[in-house]
Parts: C-alpha cells; sequence; structure tokens
C-alpha cells in the first residue's frame, strides 16, 4: 500500500525549513530551491503546495502566529489562579519579545516579510490583518482591565494597545541587536505596564 | 586641466544610489554592480570608495544620521523660542517617524542594514554604538527635563530614553505597513510624551 502524505505535515515542514534559513542568513537571497533543499524534498514538491516565496511566507507566518499563540497559552496555564486582563497582556508581550530561539526566529522571519511588504500591496493587505487582530485583541483585554478597574477609565484601549505593541516591537530589535538583553527588554515592558494597570484613580 | 574628483561628493551620490535602490525594492537583492549603475559610474570606481556592500551600508547609514540632524536642526529652529528639552525630544521622534520620503528611506536602510547585522557581529557592533548614542541623547535631554522640573524626579533617565525610542521604532513599522497614518503615530508619540512631561508632582 502507498504510503499517504500527509500535506499539512509537508507544508509544516516546508515552512520550518524556511524558518531555519531565515534564522541562519535571512530570507532575502533564499530561492524556493534552497527551501526545497533544505526541507529535504525536490522544487517540484515544493511548488505542488507554494506556488511563490510570498506564498511560502504567508503560510509561514500564520504557522508561526499559531505556535506563538501555544505557547502563550501554555504560559498562561502554567501560571496559578485565573488569568486576568493584565496577565495576558504581560504572557502576550514576553512572547512577542525573541526571549528564546523560537520566539527569535518569528521576529526574523516577520522583518523578512515586512521588507517585502513595504514594496508589495498584497503583502502589506495582510500584514494590516494581521496587526488590525493583534491590536483588537489587546483592547479587548484593556476594556476588560477598565471595567475591572484595574486601568483609568479615562485611557483609550485602542491607543493603549498601539502603544503597548509598538513598544515591544521596538525592544526587540534591540534586544536582537545584542543591545538590550531579553530580560532587560522585558523589565521595560513591565515598567510601562505598571503604569498603565495603576488602578482607577491615577490617569 | 583634468576635472578634480571630489571624492566627498562622489561617496555621497554612491550613498544616495543606494538609498534609491533601497527605497524602490529593498538592498538585500542589490550588488555593488546595481548600486554603481543607479550611481552613473562604473564598478571599477566603486570599488574605489566601498570594497563590500556593508561598508556601503555603514557609510550610507552615517550619511543618513548626518542628514537626519540637519534636519532636526531645521525643524527645532524654525520653532519660536528656546528649545526645551521637550521640543528637542519631541522634533527627534518626529523626524524618526516616517513622515516623509527622506525619513522613510532613512528607515528602510536601516532596516535592511538590521537584517545583516543579525547575523554579523561587526555590523551589530556599529549597531550598539548608534543605539548607545542615541540613548544617551535621549537620556540627556531627560535629565535635563527632571533638573527644571518638566519630569517627575523619579522618572529613570535611561529607562525613559529607551522607551521613547523603542515606541517611536516600533510605530513607523506601522507606518510603513500604512495601518497607521504618520500623523495618527505622532499622535501615539505624543500622548507618551504628555505623560512623561507631567511635572515633579504625577509620577
Amino acid at each position: 500500500m502507498p504510503k499517504r502524505v500527509d500535506h499539512e505535515e509537508r507544508r509544516r515542514r516546508i515552512a520550518e525549513a524556511l524558518w531555519r534559513i531565515a534564522a541562519a542568513r535571512g530570507l532575502d537571497g533564499a530561492s524556493l530551491r534552497d527551501v526545497a533543499a533544505e526541507a529535504g524534498i525536490s522544487l517540484g514538491q515544493l511548488q505542488h503546495y507554494f506556488t511563490s516565496k510570498d506564498d511560502m511566507i504567508v503560510f509561514a507566518l500564520g504557522h508561526i502566529e499559531h505556535l506563538a499563540q501555544q505557547r502563550i497559552r501554555a504560559r498562561i496555564e502554567a501560571l496559578p489562579g485565573a488569568p486576568t486582563p493584565r496577565v495576558v497582556l504581560r504572557e502576550t508581550l514576553a512572547e512577542m519579545l525573541p526571549l528564546d530561539e523560537a520566539s527569535r526566529t518569528g521576529y526574523l522571519v516577520q522583518v523578512s516579510y515586512f521588507v517585502r511588504a513595504v514594496n508589495d500591496e498584497r503583502l502589506r493587505t495582510h500584514a494590516q490583518e494581521g496587526i488590525a487582530a493583534l491590536r483588537a485583541f489587546f483592547a479587548d483585554q484593556l476594556k476588560a482591565a477598565i471595567a475591572q478597574g484595574e486601568v483609568a477609565a479615562d485611557r483609550d484601549p485602542d491607543r493603549e494597545a498601539a502603544l503597548l505593541i509598538a513598544l515591544t516591537d521596538g525592544l526587540s530589535a534591540a534586544v536582537l541587536m545584542e543591545y538590550d538583553t531579553a530580560q532587560g527588554a522585558l523589565a521595560l515592558v513591565d515598567l510601562h505596564l505598571a503604569r498603565l494597570f495603576s488602578g482607577p484613580g491615577s490617569a
């Protein structure tokens, strides 16, 4: 009986080959052929799944986000007690920082994607959807925190969400340049969070 | 009489050719030959000034920083009255955002540089010096603001400098993805600055 090819599994293997290349030397010089070689399949087999490098990067990013969400969930479940909005935000931000190899690679794939998206409208649209979804998730947590009196009522959830995410993105770059340590960057995020979560009386 | 070649002028022309390529299609696929063609000189002439792409990028970044400082100075001089630390910081942050073509291109060259520096220690060292200098400049302004009672004395100038710069870097990415407008990003920077500059009594 011929072995049935698990297509989802093969797509993931290709995505993971793409990450290894991104982590080691960046994606911009990498061809579809390079990725096929890294994944241990032929170019023709790879093209069965992805007809362009951009399609492959979009899939790889989706898979990275999926894994990041799993790691965030695991982080939150490992903590004692019911997760408050503050804990959910903090653990999500911590996962966005390149604290370990997985999030470091995820960040590098995102940067490669970003560079391509600057000059490509289709990729930019995809990026915009990603930013919108992340900010909406953060804003929802902040609305819950305001309702619970953890964050001052005059804070605007959308603007605070944008600030938190931008801050963490910018610090990630300084960590990758080995200027800040990952723990130092997390301490700065915590400093910002502590001010944001200063209760209803201290806007 | 043979025309004397102005070497500084030629280096600048090469740097500007590099930016045009960075702005139009990114630097990672670009060869020394591409840059020479864009600058209207031969590859041999280009190699008289730069022996590697990295050397060229380092020079182009230095020139970009020099031009950005000129623009910041012009912005500050155009404002009425003596520049306060708050004004100096605000105008520097505004210049870091991709509000116009010059700062947009500057940001893109920096991103290309960043991607290369992740896997190159020499470039990373150069990046670290740049981050250190910018943060020190911001911290000095913040120390002056604390001395003048514009910023609460319990704020740490180094940490606040890191937060301000990271925030603006992260927002720049959202502007380039055409998610935030440049003016929207500047409003978020202003919101953060307004809280920072809330005087000695409201830490």
